[in-house]
Formats: structure tokens, sequence, C-alpha cells
């Protein structure tokens, strides 16, 4: 059985989700995967999201369900999201997912977390007895990455905007993941020289001409010179978050088969 | 309505969780809280516990439903565990119970992690911008913790066998919770001076006249002429972990009443 990607995208949604689902597809036909895109009408309240949910959970030709967000003002995405069959929650938002991620069974992780955890093993760095500390403590990556690297038996250090003396704590990271949302927050003087770098931030800065560029919550320039290795921006966790997924679509497809999941 | 609190316990079951499962009916009792004990014979198998685990789930009359472990050599726990409602688990095992940390939502916390938060809440500490340590990264207490200390926007630190270094991790600790399972580990030249410390730890040692006592993962003699505030072993995050228990039953109780969960 061709593995199915089923996306869900809301009418109102912006043009970025609509661009994103696009590609999506594109991506998927490239790998011989199957692409549903199911466009509910603009002014769509929940009761049409969460049904069309529970009709792809039923049917056993979906492998994997993803929806796009936003959603209209006044549907509580959460209340979505935790409708999402596990077994086919390919973006891993269902709660039970995360929490499966305590228990360190095998199951859909969250693919922003999951993208920057294959980046950080691409290095093969052996996780245990190291420091890592992620620079922000968001519920899509801060905290999911988190407890991934507590699974990795590494040393986990979690700052937020509250943190004091940030920099002493990032100097001890021998694998840094910046996911604040603030531009080149990291600088050279907070990284320890032969760090693995992962930069999760996408921000859209103007300069003093009036361009718009994306740079991501590591000062890439000045880090680079000092850091082991390192992910830019644009690039690095962006498309690796698109493979995930697409990983994840697979992993569900194979797992959906077995009777034991 | 009264709180009904059902426990499954299976006849090969040891001494401990017996007299467990016993006091647990006796607390209930004192609070007016139903209680029903649930004897399933030695030798049952997955699915005699797994049928019993569905049918207490599908009984309106039952609030929060708990399962002694250990289970019979050959059951998976985790399986059993996931089967659980999320609405009736009032221990906090399920998976999806411990996704929703992550999110915040309201939902049954792990009640160990649970306790050892409301002690450290009673000093009235507010945790953003101060430095918890976990010493420990178990998958009922340590992770599950570090998480709640997150959404608390604590800094966290979670420390582990393999930590480089950690007197001079736990000596920034603002809030230290010891969940090693080492006995005594958690010294006072570990400790920032006036830190307030959770000991989750309970080892039983044997003193060099064959005598055996109960211990925690911190030396209290010691660490508790350093410390701000420090709870004691025995005593302490025991009773106060049967205490969240049972304040999660009267909460699954109420919440199962609302249709909005």
């Amino acid at each position: 059985m061709v593995p199915r990607l089923d996306a869900v995208i809301v009418g109102s949604a912006d043009n970025a989700a609509r661009q994103y689902a696009e590609r999506q597809g594109e991506e998927c036909r490239a790998l011989g995967l199957d692409f549903v895109l199911h466009e509910i009408h603009a002014g769509a309240g929940y009761d049409d999201i969460a049904g069309r949910v529970l009709l792809l959970n039923e049917n056993e030709d979906v492998s994997g369900i993803m929806v796009h967000l936003p959603l209209p003002e006044g549907v509580d995405t959460y209340k979505i999201q935790r409708l999402i069959h596990p077994k086919k929650d390919i973006e891993g938002v269902n709660p039970a997912n995360i929490g499966n991620i305590v228990y360190g069974r095998s199951s859909l992780v969250p693919c922003t977390a999951l993208a920057a955890m294959r980046m950080i093993e691409s290095t093969d760095i052996d996780l245990r007895g190291k420091v890592a500390v992620v620079v922000g403590a968001g519920n899509v990556v801060g905290k999911p990455l988190a407890v991934l690297l507590m699974r990795a038996e590494a040393t986990v250090i979690s700052c937020n905007v509250h943190t004091p003396d940030m920099p002493g704590l990032t100097r001890k990271a021998d694998i840094l993941i910046a996911a604040a949302g603030v531009p080149e927050l990291v600088k050279a003087d907070m990284v320890k020289p032969g760090a693995i770098i992962v930069d999760v931030g996408v921000n859209r800065v103007r300069d003093d001409d009036g361009a718009t560029r994306t740079v991501g919550d590591v000062a890439f320039d000045e880090v680079s010179q000092v850091a082991g290795w390192i992910s830019p921006v644009p690039g690095g966790v962006g498309p690796m978050t698109v493979a995930a997924l697409l990983s994840n679509a697979i992993d569900a497809s194979a797992r959906n088969r077995s009777a034991d999941v």
C-alpha cells in the first residue's frame, strides 16, 4: 500500500499555509507518496473541521493526517489536534504522542523537534554525558526537544526569557539549540568553541535600507567562526522538518498495517 | 455524586502493593470517597487485566482508576496504563496526560511529580527566573517534573548518572529535586545556601549493626543545615503523593461530570 498523507486546510488559512500545502503535495509526489488536500470552506467552524478529522481517522486508506494552521478565529487548535488519531498524527501534535516521548515508546514525534534531533544525530555525537542547552521553552519545539534530549541521556538545560545569566549556561553547551524566536539572539561569546549549534528560529527582519531578509535565532556569521557544526537559516531545520513529516507519514503507514501499535 | 476510586490489583502482586491498596482504601473512606478494590486472580494475563480496565472506563460510577504494580511477568505495564481513559487516569500514567503537561492543559498530572510541585508551591516561591535542578531523569518523576517546572517558567536543569560536574550544576539550584534513587547522593556542599530541597528518594539501607532504615536521596542532617526549606524522608513526598492521587480522583470526578474535558 502506498502511504497517503491527507492535509486539511480551511479556506480562510493565509497564503503561507496554502503555499506550504502545495509544496507538501509536490514533495509527496516526488517521493511516490499519495497526497490529498481537503479544502474546507472559509467560515467553517469547529464541527466542520472536527468532523473531517474523524472521517480521516476512520478511512483505512489514509496513513497520515495533518491540519494546516491557522484555523479560523474561535476554533481551538488544541481541541482539533487532539482528535487526530495518535497513529495518524504525523505532525506529533496529539498529546498522547508527546507523552510517548517521555515513555520512549516508538511513536510519532513532533516533527520540528524530530528534525532538530536528526540533525544532532547526523554529527555522530554520543549525547550521554554531554550538556545540551535549549534556548526557548515553547510547546512545539522547546519542551518536546528537551524531553527527547533527556531520553538520549544528555544533561539538559532549558532556558527561557526569564533565565538569569543565560550566557553562563549556553557556554556550557556541547549542543546548543536556539528556539526562542528572537533574531540573532545567540552571539559568538555565548558559545563554547566546537559546539554543535542547531538554529530553529525563522525571523523576518528589515534592514536599514528597507529590504527584508530571513534570519535565525543565531548570529550565523560570528557563531560559525566558533562552532564545530552549525545549521543555517534559511535552510537547515526548515526543510529538515518537511523531511521529518514525510518520514513520519511513511512510519505511520508501516505501523498502521501492523496490529501492535 | 461521591467520587469513586477503583483500584485494580492482581493476585500475584507483592505485599507492599497490597498494603498500599489497603491504606488507600482507608484514606478514601476517611475523606468520604468511595473505594472499590478489584482483585484479579494470580496468573491473570494481559487480556484479563485489560478487559477489567476497559470495563471500568465504561462504568459511569467510576471517577478514577489506578492499577497497582507490579503486574505479572509477561504483561506490559505500559500497554495496560495507556488503556486507562485519560479522564479517569488519576495516577497520570496515560501518555496523553503526560503530553498534556507540555500543552499546559488542565488534566491529570503524574501524581508523584504533582506532589513535588505542590510542595514547591507551598513555599510561595515564584519559579520565573529561578533555577530548578532535577537530579534523575526517570519516566515517572524526573522527566514529567522537568516539564512541569518548564511550564512554571523556571530555568530547568535535568541531570542524570552521566552528568559531568553535577555539584557545579546543583549549586546553581534555587530549587533542587532529588529523584535519582541513590541513598544520600546530595550532600551539603552541593547545595546553594537557602535553596528549596525536595527529596523524592525512598531507599532502604542497612547500617553496620545490621539494622535497616529508610533514607532519601538527600543527606538530610547536613543538607538541612544549609537549605532554606527541605522535605524529609520518610514522610515528605511519600504521603504527599497519596494526597495528590486523591486530589486527582476528586478532580476527575468533577471533570467527568462536565462535558468539556
